[in-house]
């Protein structure tokens, strides 16, 4: 061992020891004759001190060190005259009197702090040397920590970790597969699993009744930001149990994870229904660190003369509270951002509810201070409030609006990143309608189950049946999802038929998981957590990348590794594979 | 919930409560008015009584059941008349008041029991009915077991894991990769890793200190007897250690596992050079369990009238206790044996040491008894022990021989499953030279340290050269292996010149591991086992497929999957690939 203590280590009881250090030079100073230096491990710092009485040798060492080198010395620890008390090591230091360089460093591209110079993309290509700024590895641990946590209070629960394959195969629905070109079977392919979905369904069937997973999934996915090729998810799936079941033993894994990583008791989660979130919130993870829910105007703005309002399918209010006095700018500000093509709505309406009990709106010519009033109460206004209307169809301005509150909540700082809020969306449609293929898709995916009472409309009305499903939301972040899964083979079928799936296609596709079906499956369902949402949610991170050690950037690249590569022709030939000839 | 206790759970302290059981059908049994049915489960079985005065809806429901079916049941526990002592619920039975068919079963294709009728490849493809059977689905769980207790070993002992990424970059040098073509850089593939090597040993460039990662590993190799395409590696990396510090942590970390898994007290692990142990046993993976080590009688054995022995490079026996009784026969089977190809002798001297103390040998006319008499106390053989003999080119004939000792070692009851015997096989040679391709390899892999001592020889005789290596060997099989890496990116070059690897491919392959060791490499080591074989060691298993929910077959195949499979055309497409056209 190249050491007998590491750097956070060393207290003022140590004092008097021999010890030996190794670590990375973060600072060298020299104050007349005496050198010191800070050394840096992932444990801490411990300042050294080459005092003016230490050999030639030592001294001339020292003199040579530059940052990031590598060093071993060995010493005394001595308690120090000027203490620091910013670090757990700052009541002592050691007197070198053994010093040996065990690696030297070549200038680094940006400095090792956690302010560092170093750019995005810098950083990205000497990923190693950024890992080394506290700030970074501080994000890993607490990923390995949580990891660490999850297994074991699943284990404990009597879940089971399976390994599932990665070499799987390829189904086209759902989004696009990576794929592996196999060289003992040519012409096929392996796909790289988007999820283990159906294998751990199939775990189910094999009776192992409480499984996990802290597995890598892949989608090959054009990257919106924030979106890795490769991703971990907590992936669960229980036995013999109804949605409530599974809410309960999930909501109490997260709770556990606030407990030990931030110390937060999270009451009891609400349940929000995916209407009622989307009616109130404009979409399916509201953040509710705030309210300012949405008001219905429709009904009571309606039948002025105003055309935008009368034309409109949706009148829809927020009421952002001691924003009367809001200026000209501040409401321009804000019209443009609704007007972003992101958001894309056509304009906004403001009411002024100013302190004096009177009005002042963008659209006076139409209505009457007594009917602003009435909006007014309507979105429980109080005078000194801002009401902000939207108007269009209405689930796209439920979006707009919803974006607007967001906002609206991030300038009024009611977005603290140490406050959570989780909650529970549940009742989900059980399909989506998508008007360009004209065909119904799976909101969640073709495994889920439709309410009992709800099958009937599967044949009459699909869009009306609602799923057994549910996701879990903190602060405005889908961070989990799952569903009571179909366990019976004739269900499925129905299924396949909702999404214009034709059997051929399906028998292809999951025969093996209709098959299983046929051989006593047991009721499931499961969940699935984004694991580095998560992490980068605990983390107080924006991004998940900072969670992850060697993540790739928006073209998928690893500029670190420079990959993906091209590949020797022996390979080509070997796989029976090349590149498209026109 | 659709139970309130498993089919593991109830003892006859439960008597008289109320309860709810789900599970599947493994047997029904009609005694007279009576039926009996065994409810089973992951945690055991139990059984239900559906009695004569029962309703008729129960009694009707019960006359439908078939193997397999799931069920769902609410009745009292009651004492059983006549108890099973061999399942712990044996002492009580579920007087069944409800039941409920969650999900009927098709007559399954074999049954599910430890000893069932089903071959190899109808299991693989029904593999979800094999993980019922508990005798499979026990190897699962002990595996999930081994996981976590490695996991929080080396937790505790400040080891980190850390997820590193699955889509990496294709190095061709070491055995062949699976690629993934990209479809966003478009000519250009990833690969999926063979090991984490580099990237572990660039975490601890950035610090970390100490690395773990269960982890999958891919290789695309012809399969041999019991590969897997994707297996599962303990991958493990230290900071500022020597190969002393890896082999004292990570014994701690098996004894551990013998101690947690089996109950068993390990001792401290013997150390054997490469050199002793292919001297000795033929083989760098020595099965310890039993004695009978090679003697070397090249000196004592020649200068006789027999060519075949004066014109050998090497002589060499063992001696197999109590063996002189073997019968022509058993003699025989023994000189077949090691004519097979897989082992490939000419043939077998043997040498009967009688219990009278006379000799008898084939090859008595041109040895005397008194020749004979040295051969067998050089092997330190009593009377009533047989030498076995095998001549030839050296490392050729101790193969062999290592063949012929397990042969003898199995048919003595010599490898009893149930004993554990663990070694370090250190001081590998860094290189092997390749007859066919002229050229050296690297024994481990390119990143392996030379030992200090030997790094002139690098130059001046390469062959010779010692590595800082080493391999856990248990019963004769490798379960780890590891070496202190180079971390200095002069020796890095050295070696890549010893391998005729190039500058230029050395750079475009690993350059951004040189690059890494330019700014500062703490010294560090590491170690990564097999876990796929280690789980099935401690299971008692000779295949590893049994500790792999869902393994592939020696072409590479999951048959239940049917993977891997033709893609579609618009896949091929969007990947800018194409089958080979000629």
């Amino acid at each position: 061992m190249y050491r007998t203590h590491t750097c956070g280590q060393l207290r003022i009881e140590n004092a008097g020891e021999s010890v030996c250090l190794s670590g990375w030079v973060q600072k060298v100073r020299k104050l007349g004759a005496m050198t010191f230096v800070d050394l840096r491990d992932r444990y801490g710092i411990t300042q050294l001190v080459v005092e003016e009485s230490a050999p030639e040798e030592i001294k001339n060492n020292v003199a040579k060190l530059g940052r990031e080198y590598v060093i071993q010395v060995r010493g005394t620890v001595i308690e120090r005259a000027s203490k620091n008390n910013k670090i757990p090591t700052g009541d002592i230091e050691i007197s070198v009197n053994e010093l040996t360089v065990l690696s030297e460093s070549e200038t680094p591209p940006f400095t090792i702090e956690d302010q560092t110079d170093g750019g995005d993309e810098l950083r990205m290509k000497y990923r190693y040397l950024d890992l080394r700024r506290p700030i970074v590895r501080k994000n890993i641990e607490l990923r390995h920590r949580m990891a660490q946590l999850v297994r074991n209070y699943l284990s404990n629960q009597n879940f089971i970790e399976v390994e599932t394959p990665v070499l799987v195969k390829s189904t086209p629905e759902g989004a696009r597969d990576f794929v592996v070109p196999s060289r003992m079977n040519q012409g096929q392919f392996y796909a790289l699993p988007q999820s283990p979905q159906t294998l751990k369904q199939l775990l189910m069937v094999s009776g192992f009744d409480r499984y996990f997973q802290i597995v890598k999934c892949f989608r090959d996915e054009d990257l919106r930001a924030d979106r890795q090729p490769e991703f971990t998810q907590i992936d669960c799936e229980m036995s013999f149990v109804e949605q409530e079941d599974i809410l309960d033993t999930f909501e109490g894994l997260i709770k556990h994870l606030f407990k030990e990583i931030r110390n937060v008791d999270i009451p009891t989660l609400p349940r929000m229904t995916w209407i009622d979130a989307m009616e109130q919130y404009g979409c399916d993870k509201p953040d509710i660190r705030f309210d300012m829910k949405f008001v219905d105007l429709t009904n009571v703005a309606k039948g002025k003369d105003f055309a935008v309002f009368n034309e409109a399918e949706y009148i829809g209010a927020i009421c952002a509270p001691k924003c009367a006095g809001y200026t000209r700018k501040q409401v321009d500000e804000l019209t443009e951002f609704v007007k972003r093509p992101q958001t894309g709505a056509k304009g906004l309406v403001y009411v002024r509810y100013n302190e004096d009990g009177t009005f002042k709106s963008s659209i006076d010519k139409f209505y009457t201070p007594e009917d602003l009033k009435i909006w007014a109460d309507a979105c429980k206004a109080e005078p000194g409030d801002l009401l902000l209307i939207l108007v269009g169809p209405k689930f796209k301005t439920l979006a707009q609006l919803c974006d607007l509150r967001l906002e609206m909540g991030s300038r009024l700082g009611l977005r603290d990143k140490d406050v959570f809020k989780p909650l529970w969306v549940v009742d989900f449609p059980l399909l989506e309608w998508d008007e360009e293929t004209q065909r119904f898709y799976a909101m969640h995916h073709p495994f889920t189950s439709p309410k009992p009472e709800d099958i009937s409309l599967m044949t009459t009305d699909p869009g009306k049946v609602r799923a057994n499903a549910y996701d879990m939301v903190i602060n405005g972040v889908e961070v989990g999802g799952g569903s009571i899964r179909i366990h019976d083979s004739a269900l499925q079928s129905k299924m396949f038929d909702c999404l214009g799936i034709s059997h051929e296609t399906a028998q292809e596709q999951f025969g093996f998981l209709m098959g299983a079906f046929k051989y006593g499956a047991p009721p499931h369902g499961g969940i699935a957590f984004g694991f580095d949402r998560l992490a980068s949610m605990f983390a107080g991170l924006d991004s998940i990348r900072d969670v992850i050690a060697f993540p790739k950037n928006n073209s998928g690249r690893d500029v670190m590794l420079d990959a993906p590569s091209e590949i020797a022709k022996e390979q080509f030939d070997e796989l029976g594979i090349q590149l498209k000839t026109n």
